[in-house]
């Protein structure tokens, strides 16, 4: 006997609990209490402390023994904003749509799974749910730490499916097989103040910041793979500070982003970009902060597992993509293969905020779909 | 019949009228009464508005026609700072040594051309004193009004001595014929802000920064001159201003300071950095400010009267040089050639500043010796 779930009025009492990140609370019983109907076993933990914590985290899981197929998620918001056409926490439909913040960023996506694993009361395997309250905000105590929690519990799935909101104009017309990776670097260039009358006694650090900036600036990574963009250095800010139009200053600081393909890792180009400037000047230091490693599943039988299900209920053949930013998938990718599919983006971060309800009835068969087929296989075919 | 000023009485007078620039009043009425005193002509007047000015002046002259021999100085002081072994506005004379704020920057080589003027009382051709109360502040309303107010006048000297503290380890032993110009430069390039994950639709300006910094910083201006240090490009800020490590700016800026000697003037330096910008980016802009050209007089017979003066007194042979900051002699070299002596430096803008009264009495002799043979000269060989 399995319990049916209506995806459209759990998305609507997730939106209802206000949850802008991080989520704690309300927002988390109601998905406890849906989960636990439909016999899953929810842990939740709270992790941190400030100023990047506390988070609260959930991991639930049914079944047992491979395959493993997980779904991640957050529950979490960006704030509403001033603007809205009627209360943000308040879910309404009206027309089509159902309005509300979360309702694809990624509540209405969370409802679906859910709503789809109720329809598979007896499967082979393990089902779990990886859901985070910080996915928007430093994501230091998210999922980092439910990788952790499920690392020591000895639960590795086989396959991730991460349910962010993918879809550009038609639900289903793109999913994402890999990110590219971000790293931050601080490049600091010591000197020696003095007079610019007197220049022999002072060192004037700007010209060596310079000199590493420009053949920085003639780096060309890669010309991008057969799946990723060309990677990418930009120089986002220079920094000296200097009010004094006579004084030579003491230092001079810049600061890079590059967003890098699967041919880098953040280690790699933090010391590829260190070398350029320990050349340049024995007084130059860098700093470099990893957001996330590029991650990249080929595409393959689990890519086209979705697609096969996507298909089926929509008759798009989705693009397999790699652009944008960064999400929970550049840690999660450190498990096993992971896979983001969801709902329309155009709406996410934005006011009003709305999803079709024929879509998230729709992602509910896909959803389905997809977990039928990820326990049905063994895990050698899956991977 | 002449009247004797004892210059040590006059310096002490003059330091005990508080006049932190802009100077005003008192100190500008006890040299009024002296000049006045000795048979000269004063005008005084007040020039300019909020926020660099208001700025007393004072022009005072004495006999006519040819030779007109000018000595120019400023009455202003620099602030005292804590710390003074005594009242910094109280002169003290502690062993071989004045105290006081102004002892030799440069109220005792005002009080000493004063002194050496009331010995000639009777003289061919005319003696001037263009005296100003801001040298050390703006300078926008000071000496720069004085000769404006000359050349209406239709008073033009033939020859200038800007009394300056040039003396380094003792008094004559340094003479300065010339000083570097200088101009400042601020450098904005325009970009388009975006996402550093969409660098297509965005428009990073710190390249073409970079690019017109490298080109800048590659530049040798030359290598100096028989008489003047090589001229000197410094780099003396860069600001983006960009707090967002996910952000690409809107605009970059840097800020030049060029000291550079006569082989150049302001103008065809900030012509020539302003072409860098240019052909680097159609979105770069350049700003100059020319704090003052170079000046230059040749060694010859102005600068051997005055060294043959010091020789007599001091058995030194001064060196002629063209080190160190600016001063009014930019100004003043529009008018007629200048050379600069006086006192010591070692004290001046520092505390507990200090004359040798001994070098008060010695300058006075100098000062007297060169007004003589100046005036003694016709202007054709002066010159």
């Amino acid at each position: 006997m399995s319990i049916s779930i209506d995806p459209v009025d759990l998305a609507c009492r997730l939106i209802a609990c206000p949850s802008v990140t991080p989520a704690t609370g309300a927002v988390f019983d109601v998905l406890e209490e849906a989960l636990a109907g439909i016999g899953f076993a929810v842990h939740r933990f709270i992790a941190g402390d400030a100023p990047d914590g506390p988070v609260e985290n959930l991991f639930a899981i049914r079944g047992s023994g491979a395959p493993h197929f997980a779904y991640a998620g957050h529950l979490d918001v960006v704030p509403p904003g001033a603007g809205w056409a009627g209360d943000p926490f308040t879910p309404q439909i009206r027309g089509d749509l159902l309005y509300g913040r979360g309702a694809v960023d990624m509540k209405g996506s969370i409802a679906a799974f859910v709503a789809a694993a109720a329809r598979h009361a007896d499967h082979p395997g393990t089902i779990s749910l990886i859901i985070t309250g910080d996915e928007e905000g430093p994501a230091v105590h998210g999922t980092v730490v439910l990788i952790e929690h499920m690392q020591a519990a000895g639960q590795i799935p086989d396959l991730c499916l991460v349910g962010e909101p993918t879809s550009v104009n038609r639900l289903g017309d793109m999913i994402k097989i890999g990110r590219r990776g971000s790293v931050n670097m601080w490049i600091t260039v010591a000197g020696t103040q003095g007079h610019v009358a007197y220049p022999h006694l002072a060192d004037n650090p700007i010209p060596a910041l310079v000199r590493i900036l420009s053949r920085i600036e003639a780096i060309t990574l890669d010309e991008g793979t057969d799946w990723f963009q060309a990677s990418n250095i930009e120089i986002t800010d220079v920094e000296v500070g200097n009010p004094a139009t006579n004084v030579i200053p003491a230092a001079a600081k810049a600061r890079l982003s590059i967003r890098f393909n699967d041919l880098h890792s953040g280690e790699a180009l933090a010391a590829r970009i260190r070398a350029i400037c320990e050349e340049e000047s024995p007084r130059a230091a860098l700093e470099a902060k990893i957001s996330g490693e590029a991650f990249f599943t080929p595409p393959g039988a689990f890519s086209d597992m979705i697609s096969a299900a996507i298909t089926k209920h929509t008759g798009i053949t989705p693009e397999l993509s790699t652009t944008g930013g960064t999400s929970d998938a550049r840690f999660l990718s450190k498990l096993c293969p992971v896979v983001e599919f969801g709902l329309l983006n155009a709406t996410m971060h934005k006011l009003d905020e709305a999803v079709a309800v024929q879509d998230i009835a729709v992602l509910t068969d896909i959803f389905a779909d997809i977990i039928e087929a990820a326990l049905k296989r063994s895990k050698s075919i899956l991977v």
